[in-house]
């Protein structure tokens, strides 16, 4: 029997949408695939509040990070940093050639919008790496203060990972002014691993066609050029396009508001949870993610025996905190198509697990 | 009803692969990860022949054949080109930034061995690209004369292209002294498309280390340090994962033996059609392609209404042509999963398709 996933990616898949991949693929220069791309445009623009194209990338959401700075910094890119994903994309920039600073903040705090105000101030930047909902420390930094300043600097522009926020909560990338926007397939959208999405603004192309090293596999005017032919650049993973459109029918038949209220309850429930056994949020409330819960562990319990009891007993898992936050936090995902009935039986388990694993609190 | 594909790729997927997909997504750092990547490495050694790692990259073939030149080229990289993605090859080595020459031969032409000696003994070039089986025109280049060849300079490494040739005839990477051995999921191993494999050799490895710009998603080292832990460095494509290992099922309770007599006896299945109606093969018969026929369209038949013909009374399609042999040329897969019944079934509907297409020889 496979485990029901509650950590923040991959994410439980439902079968319906599993059995969306069996449909046989198509040639992906063929009107079938035209046709398959172009009727899952308009709820991805909606989905990413854009009237610009939505890009399939077949990767992860890391060969999109790494393209948008490959394509877009011609003179310093500034990787606000304030967890393991954000660390590891100024990491990343560096591994590119470029020329990249660190904007650091503590694990588990927001990036800060007056920090950010103040680099930025300096000219030095002509891009900015932004991760909008730290998985690793559970941390969404303010994004509509954020953009708000990343407005007044015209010339630099703006990348959001919202790897695990997407589609959870509405985030406006036209009206917020965000460059691009990316995010992968297997967190808040609840399909398998294998793509990531993204979108960006005519300045984000006019800045990539100034920049000569940007190489093809995520070159974004590759992405255009085949966008405007209803295609992608490269062969691609045909089997998560069929997903993507079954669970774009799942989102819009909830619609949205509906889901970003689930994602807010389920949410408040783990929440819930956590408080009443006398644990914490690893980052303050008002900057906790909607899509996960980092636990910080205050009660000092075994997070490995923890976990082997929800895995032995209820057949779930979560996760036992990311990197250097290892057993020092654990992460809950509420992400996705978890429901009502499936986060209060998630709490019953970690009550349950808790008693069995001779770590509640007494 | 979905359509038979005879065409290059994506090939026909059978349903037993197609269900392989549903089973549900594990954490790609959990151990049931690790057993699933473990479980079908020595399986993956043997289809390439090789001692050393076999890698799965969450991208299409491009993606690694790009990796490749920014992973190796210190100095210049020789791409050898013959064909519309070997030509390609070139544009994206530039298009990297890199020194790149052009090794070029007419369509439908092998690569030469002794024009590859020619080149390589100017000093000039640290690394070689090969296509091995040129899906564009259905050419196959002689890899163990080129392979002796390369053999010749040890400072050279090498990379080849099997995409379309890979598992459909022995390719002995290890034996002949390939650096990189790299293929696609959507062609002859007859996956859905969105992930690639290659492997690579110490040599290949050693080069990398030196090369400071080689960035992150497609970086070899990334993908050791992780293969050595039973992992990929990002999320994986973890459904075409599954779908390989019942792949691997298949092949190796067919045998690879009787794989590669089934591929060579439906391509000539193939060629006997195309003689006994008058057409001939682009490329010369000894460097023409087991696993798909480019035939020049001899006879000027109308091969959009021929396909047409295909697709409406036989549920089936091919491939009409490659960028600039659109038309002049079309192309017939018998990889993958083909059998002595589909490619029978497949020349009766082309013998047929030709009548009514009112195409067919006096």
């Amino acid at each position: 029997m496979s485990l029901h996933l509650y950590i923040p990616g991959p994410v439980q898949v439902s079968e319906r949408t599993l059995q969306a991949m069996t449909q046989p693929p198509v040639g992906h220069r063929s009107p079938d695939f035209v046709s398959l791309y172009q009727s899952i445009q308009p709820r991805l623009q909606d989905l990413f509040y854009t009237t610009g194209p939505v890009f399939l990338s077949t990767s992860s959401a890391w060969g999109v990070m790494e393209g948008c700075v490959r394509n877009l910094t011609r003179k310093r890119v500034l990787n606000c940093m304030n967890g393991a994903f954000s660390d590891k994309w100024h990491d990343v920039s560096l591994r590119c050639g470029l020329e990249a600073t660190a904007l650091q903040f503590d694990w588990g705090q927001p990036v800060d919008p007056e920090a950010l105000r103040r680099e930025l101030a300096t000219g030095a930047y002509d891009v900015v790496t932004l991760v909008h909902n730290e998985t690793s420390t559970g941390t969404m930094s303010p994004l509509d203060d954020l953009a708000a300043v990343l407005r007044e600097f015209p010339d630099v522009i703006s990348v959001v990972d919202a790897v695990s926020s997407f589609s959870a909560l509405a985030i406006e990338k036209d009206r917020l002014g965000i460059d691009v926007l990316l995010t992968g397939a297997q967190k808040a959208l609840a399909l398998p691993p294998g793509m990531a999405l993204f979108s960006a603004s005519d300045r984000a192309f006019e800045r990539a066609a100034k920049v000569k090293t940007r190489g093809y596999y995520f070159d974004f005017h590759e992405f255009l050029r085949n966008h405007e032919k209803g295609m992608t650049p490269s062969t691609p993973v045909i089997s998560l396009i069929y997903a993507l459109r079954s669970k774009l029918d799942d989102i819009f038949s909830e619609g949205l508001e509906a889901r970003y209220a689930r994602h807010a309850r389920l949410n408040a429930k783990v929440h819930g949870w956590v408080e009443r056994n006398g644990f914490s949020l690893l980052p303050r409330k008002e900057f906790a993610s909607v899509t996960l819960s980092c636990v910080e562990n205050t009660l000092g319990i075994d997070v490995p025996a923890f976990n082997q009891v929800l895995k032995d007993r209820f057949s779930c898992v979560i996760d036992g905190g990311y990197g250097k936050l290892k057993g020092k936090t654990f992460r809950i995902s509420n992400m996705g198509d978890e429901t009502d009935a499936s986060i209060d039986a998630l709490v019953g388990y970690l009550d349950a697990a808790l008693e069995e694993s001779g770590t509640a609190k007494a």
